[in-house]
């Protein structure tokens, strides 16, 4: 097992990375007190992980409310959200409760934003069991639910007590999955660390192969990244926007294709190739660059364009996203491979051409 | 006017007292970012305040996005949260967006907690105009809404900028609404300050008759007492539970009568009395101390007891409430006049008699 830790104060926390952690309920045991956790999950991770995680609390005197919801993108909702306070309220839960989020992105943002609101904020442990979780979503405490007018409009800040990122849980991820979280893997790279980058370029089929030691190499390098950007700027307010590399473009892509249709790391993907392709037309990236970046974004299996999208489309969902400032639109782009910068002053003709798909 | 300081490190902020401070938009200018803030009010308060208050920003070159909602607790909802949502996200505030909380209880939960959870967490101040809400609720960032299973179930700890408490607004509040808020004023005496709580005793009259002065001063002291215990402790985790003097038998009281039939306030009273009666079963107050807390209340105009709510109801609710410790009901009770403690260890006999109104 491999140990990181975020650094934020008084608020630090551990990241445990390795294989079989599940059972191992002495990692988890010190972050639940007064006897009972609950734990929130979905029904396809519920048959495959539940009863060992709790079998092992079990085995420690730890009580496990069960909250169960079900699967994928379109339940990251009020809706369930409410299901889960009402199932916490019904269980009594009161403020000393400690919350397990065991699942994906999805489950981690709804699990933690249930635990930041809960009784004015209750304690998080993240259990990621996706690659994309393990290696983004469940590290820095971002949590929320979407709205219908834009992805993650209503969320918290809400940092975990732990993360616990399993590999093993990798081996039942279904292929697209897999691919869909090596898109955040490969940001790391683009972002921070161009050897990274590389060791990805030359490791992608065994990574693709799913061989442990290569994805607890990704995860662990990739939370690292994660892990320094968070903890110096753990709200956002500079360059942690560095992590949003293709987010930009890529929720523009999710919010028309409709949540859950196109994976939130696919959708990524597509946007990073966009963001390439705005970099070299603003000047820092060569045309080799580009084709660098698409050329293992395809190779992972991913999407390298999103088609049908109008470009005056993508101008109004980017401009009600979050990360729009006071209506003008703020790229994240590539200086160089292995380092990204905040651009707000991008000329709308190479915004248009990106949009538009131009050569 | 004057100010007060609530001391909480980097977010330490102001609270500013005095008579017509409204009109006065160069004390809330400094909080608003990007010439654009969203304010949140109600259907009562806007026809009275809200030019007042825009008439002053606009002066200054900010714009001002309305939200105005339907008054009374039970808008303190999901549903109007998301009326508040909807509203920003239709305006495209983005997160530099100050939210002005113009309103009394209520609006100040909601809209801080709408503040709390928008795109995980933008800025608010608190701009109270009925008395609970200037003494008490608009000072220490509690947020909430309430859920069909409790009160304040929902929510989050989310410190405004600022609190702008403009004692001319209480000139037209309804009478039942000031005695409301002079229940918490008589709760910071109680819980103390034993000379603060004989100074109310001496000029209740004057307080019921709205002489600026006084409230000024009952405002101030009221400030000061709380802003001093939620330095020491911001989010509850000790002494700042002290502040919930009557509050666990309040709440029981509201939840039975129905949200919104009894102000939090009257409920608070009743529960106050209640507090100081278990307070002498346990034997920290003589039978004369528990007279005078009643007479004072009974003087204020507000209730002593709540009729018709069985002691089972209430276990069942005070043990549901958040600040019930491992299904243990923990109780703030008066060791003396003018000073509080917490106790998880009250006798169920004693704890009966009360609840049975026994003499």
């Amino acid at each position: 097992m491999q140990t990181l830790s975020v650094e934020l104060g008084n608020r630090t926390y551990p990241i445990y990375i390795g294989s079989g952690l599940i059972g191992q309920a002495e990692l988890l045991a010190p972050f639940v007190r007064a006897g009972r956790a609950a734990v929130v999950t979905n029904t396809t991770v519920a048959p495959l992980y539940l009863e060992r995680l709790a079998a092992g609390l079990d085995a420690c005197g730890i009580e496990l409310v069960r909250v169960v919801v079900p699967d994928g993108e379109a339940y990251k909702s009020w809706e369930t959200l409410n299901t889960i306070y009402d199932r916490l309220l019904e269980a009594r839960c009161d403020r000393d409760t400690t919350v397990l989020a065991l699942g994906g992105g999805v489950i981690g943002d709804l699990a933690g934003f249930a635990a930041a609101t809960y009784q004015r904020g209750i304690s998080v442990v993240q259990v990621p069991t996706t690659l994309l979780a393990q290696v983004d979503s469940s590290v820095g405490g971002k949590t929320a639910i979407n709205h219908p007018r834009g992805k993650n409009m209503i969320g918290a800040f809400h940092q975990p007590l732990a993360v616990l990122a399993d590999v093993e849980t990798l081996g039942t991820l279904p292929d697209r999955e897999l691919r869909a979280g090596l898109a955040e893997v490969i940001k790391h790279g683009l972002i921070r660390d161009i050897g990274f980058f590389e060791w990805i370029e030359a490791n992608i089929g065994r990574l693709l192969a799913r061989s442990p030691a290569e994805l607890i190499h990704a995860v662990r390098r990739s939370c690292e990244i994660k892990a320094e950007i968070v903890a110096k700027d753990e709200r956002e307010t500079g360059q942690r926007a560095l992590l949003n590399l293709g987010h930009t473009f890529g929720h523009a892509i999710e919010n028309v294709m409709g949540y859950g249709t196109w994976l939130h790391g696919e959708a990524v993907a597509a946007g990073m190739v966009m963001a390439a392709d705005l970099s070299r037309r603003t000047g820092s990236l060569t045309e080799a660059d580009v084709q660098r970046v698409a050329a293992l974004i395809e190779r992972t299996g991913l999407p390298v364009t999103a088609r049908g999208i109008s470009a005056a489309r993508y101008i109004e969902l980017m401009s009600v996203d979050k990360k729009a400032a006071r209506g003008r639109i703020r790229f994240v782009l590539l200086e160089r491979l292995g380092s990204a910068v905040v651009r707000g002053d991008v000329p709308q003709d190479a915004l248009d051409a990106t949009l538009a798909g131009a050569p």
